[in-house]
């Protein structure tokens, strides 16, 4: 039956552009830039027309972050939620140091750091940028909190969402404005002042 | 005697070309961002010849970097280091409400911003952003905590630089990737809960 072989290979095919159109995006904007990231670069790099892109996404902005959606996704490896062991610090400087990890790898900096500093100036990016890529990252923070509070294990009176400021904020500042390097020591450092901050 | 006197004057219309430049590269990089910023486009706004700005800049940066200085200055009016009224907790909420303050102006805002997504992409104006703007203003946290260290008002192991980017980082964090609004009870409950972190 053909019909029903060739669709298999379509979807494949269909598949295997996706991936390139994203992996594209990604290569492109780390070396030109968000501003001076086209479709047509995407298009060109990627080995697909233009049109091939327009069918799936409305813009540039549509499609960095579902390539960023992707590649947050590669990294949980599947995993949807922080680790809980029963001991927060533990999991937390594992989290922490993986964090330190991803943000301190090439392939990881230069398009993230184009993203993010087109979320800097331009609001309507910044809000899907949250909604898609940051916001539920750090709602992984807000609910191992939450559990961590129902279990006794930090203080009731604790703001799970500052709390969760108060460990991102120090790496995202280090990182995105370059004030000094990060290694697992500082994470570490981070995640034990937040901590004594919050414990019960 | 006429050569003493065009002195004065001659020193009293630079002082008035500098501060409209630096006034026309705060606005400039407001309206268009760093990319788009342009010697050409400050010396028109500023009502001066590109030579003018050239003798006593080299570059936009160097510009720019200047007029952040600038407003630095006016903001700490003449203060060159954080409040010590020997109550570490109020001080440190002062700071960090005044912070949240400036950060929600809009004469603030949109120049900051501009600077910092420069910053994000460029290591080479990060540095000097770092060593002209930010460094100092992260000093003055540094000196502070290290002062609270030794009246022991602090944990003597607490690390004072990491014990600044716990203060700083969730509002730059929250500001630049605009993830949440902020207002002075955000900044109180970051002081608290990083107080009690690095509490004696």
């Amino acid at each position: 039956m053909p019909a029903t072989a060739r669709k298999p290979d379509a979807s494949r095919r269909s598949e295997r552009s996706r991936r390139a159109i994203l992996d594209a995006a990604l290569d492109q904007v780390g070396e030109t830039g968000y501003e001076k990231l086209t479709i047509e670069g995407i298009a060109a790099r990627a080995g697909v027309g233009k049109q091939t892109i327009y069918r799936w996404w409305p813009s540039k902005a549509a499609v960095l972050l579902d390539a960023f959606t992707a590649v947050s996704e590669d990294a949980a490896q599947g995993q949807h939620e922080l680790p809980d062991t029963g001991d927060l610090e533990a999991d937390l400087k594992e989290v922490l140091r993986a964090t330190v990890d991803e943000l301190n790898r090439d392939v990881y900096d230069r398009p993230a750091r184009a993203l993010a500093a087109a979320a800097v100036t331009d609001p309507a990016l910044a809000e899907e940028f949250n909604r898609r890529v940051l916001g539920p990252q750090l709602d992984l923070y807000v609910e191992r909190f939450t559990a961590a509070r129902a279990a006794g294990h930090i203080a009731d009176d604790v703001d799970v969402r500052v709390a969760t400021d108060l460990l991102v904020g120090p790496l995202a500042h280090r990182w995105l404005l370059r004030t000094l390097p990060m290694d697992h020591a500082y994470a570490d450092r981070v995640v034990e002042l937040a901590l004594r901050g919050i414990a019960a």
